[in-house]
């Protein structure tokens, strides 16, 4: 093996200049891990001129693609340009041309993972992608390795920083959500355009990496069943508060008898839940395996360097298999075939929030229409509004399957008792 | 490789035991992940007649240790007989007969790490110990590889569980420590000797494991600072509340210029630190890394399953380095030599509850001695007391260094204004 190891990166953004930060302050203790020198050979930029957080080496930048991914003077390419189309090309002529691949990319890997990591396999090559899902929280890894020996039986994320720090600001400041978005963009936590976070895109395509690793089945992006938090408001927030429960859009993929279930949704989690206390931007994950029992882990879902920490431990442990020869013979291939539940199959309680007419026997045409639906409550509140002739409740339900509540929120859409279905989520567990 | 691998274990305990039941009961998933079967080949006991929580195959078990450690057919050794100078020796004898190791020991190696360690690596030998530190967390491999690209500059456990359980009892059930210990070990969670767990060692040799890795220098169980719960009140608990604090018995690991400090006391967390609300049996490690920023690993410490978790995914990467030709090389060597931080460089919050004279010019008195000493207080509280002319202080002071509290602590015990120093805590960071 040569004296150093020489890295191409794709992109030098945010998370690209915190790599090439990473490399050159952190070079003696990566020495020390890994015996041998660590160098950025060459960076794919769009402009050459833009002026930028890091002041890159004369000879570093490129304009040509070809620069990196058929420089035989690089051995691992670091990806960080983010898109798909173009970064799926160019991930797989690195693979081809023998060159490992560290990648952040969640949409690429939620969407072609598969077909990456088996050309990455054929050419005997690494592709690691522990930045792809909550930044700096190593949580790949510890799927595939930490709990390797149990059965993971359900996990659940908080693995969007953005929507969490609006919820959060949404409840700790009684701000509507539009607000809170405004502040967020002002502030760089958000995006311009929004809509990838707030609707849930993004944490569903993390979701479908975890899932696909921790149920060891291929699942697809397609799969996720996906509810953004556009239509949360400060209402839905304080009744929950007042029932003991905090709002999050949790990331949901539970395994029963060999057959999953994946969504991203906002949910009402008991108080007591160990992610209802993630706040801000931070994320986290929920791991319940069968013999490990509860688990968390808790980190920083995103940013510059908390990112590159993820890129650059996998970098380590590309050299450590280059050193070792073994690269390329890491990833175990899903074990079993992909089994989606039924609506039937499904299990959870629900909240709804409803208007309804504010005369006698109404309530009882709403309590009845559960009960025929066999549906138990757990949790029932009628309020007074403004609105002459309107009254406001608030239901949780018992456990129950999806299939009844899609049939009681129909139901209650044509019921001329009820005015309005104002809101209507998933709440976990159990309740302080 | 041969079509299967065989194990021998060193013990049948309670974790001994849960590693059987996993190793047979995920065969299925286990043959998938490292391509070959495993089996248990051999036990080493002390009684061959004992009533079991497993039914063992009948040859399995033996009386003689070498049936095990000089056995050709045995490939991995787990050691899960505790204890340490046996222990150790019986490692040291299956690594010399190149068979791979994996202990939940944490004694051992607190005392041994390093000896053990080079041993395998010059046998050509994996030892893998993540069961020895947190349960069920895969922290280890966390620090080794997770963060492996970061700087680690602090680390704070919650190391034990039993000691945890007891302060949230006594936080939430308004207990005394003897009557919640009492319980603890009527219900199993504390030894009817509890002596290593209340008086923080068993922390402290977690912590030493811990700092090795996390900084990268030999740290010994002398170099940790030891305090145990024993002394924590009711009162004390209910001050902190109060004052916006949880009180946890907290492993504290920091490095500063290349200097460390470690400790194992109860300390004072602000109510918003993440750890301040992990309760009952539960463990959890805060890692702060100068990239990555604030991370944390939470689950269950100790059991049958959890610890079992551990160590049969440790026999995966044991197995899956076996297949790749690549067992004992993945340790790495400290990076740097070992300095401790003097008193002087140990910076921190103190909380002191003192018994005073109640008399007019006391309190300047008081006051007086920490001004003098350069210190200055973020939360004062007098209230009087039953006891006749006493009255009972409570003093959080701001940062200062280890060195000036131990000024102020000998001064105030001689101090004639002074009756009793009551208590005496570190405090964590701000408070609320």
């Amino acid at each position: 093996m040569a004296e150093q190891v020489a890295i191409g990166l794709l992109g030098l953004g945010t998370v690209g200049s915190g790599v090439v930060r990473m490399v050159n302050n952190h070079q003696e203790e990566l020495q020390h891990k890994v015996g041998c020198k660590v160098i950025v050979e060459k960076v794919l930029v769009q402009d050459l001129e833009k002026e930028r957080r890091i002041s890159p080496e004369p000879d570093w930048l490129t304009v040509t693609p070809e620069d990196v991914l058929n420089n035989p003077r690089i051995d691992v390419v670091v990806e960080v340009m983010g898109g798909i189309e173009l970064a799926k090309q160019y991930i797989l002529q690195a693979l081809r041309n023998k060159k490992h691949v560290i990648t952040a990319n969640k949409d690429l890997m939620a969407l072609h993972g598969a077909e990456l990591l088996k050309t990455a396999a054929d050419n005997g090559c690494d592709l690691f992608y522990e930045a792809s899902v909550a930044g700096g929280i190593p949580i790949i890894r510890t799927i595939k390795e930490g709990l390797a020996s149990d059965r993971i039986t359900k996990m659940m994320g908080i693995v969007n920083g953005t929507t969490n720090y609006i919820l959060t600001k949404m409840d700790k400041q009684q701000l509507s959500f539009h607000d809170v978005l405004a502040e967020a963009q002002m502030l760089g936590f958000a995006e311009a355009d929004p809509a990838s976070d707030v609707e849930g895109y993004d944490a569903a395509r993390k979701m479908a990496i975890l899932a696909t690793l921790g149920f060891s089945m291929d699942i697809h992006l397609d799969d996720v069943n996906v509810k953004g938090i556009t239509g949360v408001t400060k209402e839905d927030i304080d009744y929950a508060r007042q029932f003991g429960y905090t709002m999050k859009l949790i990331g949901n993929a539970r395994k029963d008898d060999g057959k999953v279930e994946v969504s991203v949704e906002p949910t009402l989690l008991p108080d007591s839940h160990p992610l209802s206390s993630v706040n801000n931007e931070y994320n986290a994950v929920y791991v319940y395996g069968e013999a490990v029992g509860e688990t968390m882990f808790f980190g920083p879902g995103a940013g510059e360097l908390p990112t590159a920490t993820s890129i650059v431990s996998d970098l380590v442990a590309v050299i450590r298999n280059m050193r070792l020869g073994v690269n390329g013979k890491n990833d175990v291939a899903p074990q079993y075939e992909k089994q989606l539940k039924s609506l039937d199959e499904i299990h959870g309680k629900f909240y709804y929030r409803l208007h309804i007419k504010d005369e006698a026997g109404t309530f009882s045409v709403l309590t009845s229409l559960f009960a025929e639906n066999g549906v138990s409550l757990e949790k029932l509140l009628q309020k007074p509004i403004a609105k002459e002739g309107t009254a406001e409740v608030v239901i949780v339900t018992h456990s129950t399957t999806k299939h009844h509540d899609q049939l009681i929120y129909s139901q209650l859409a044509q019921s001329d008792a009820v005015f309005d279905i104002k809101s209507h989520y998933r709440v976990e567990g159990v309740s302080a």
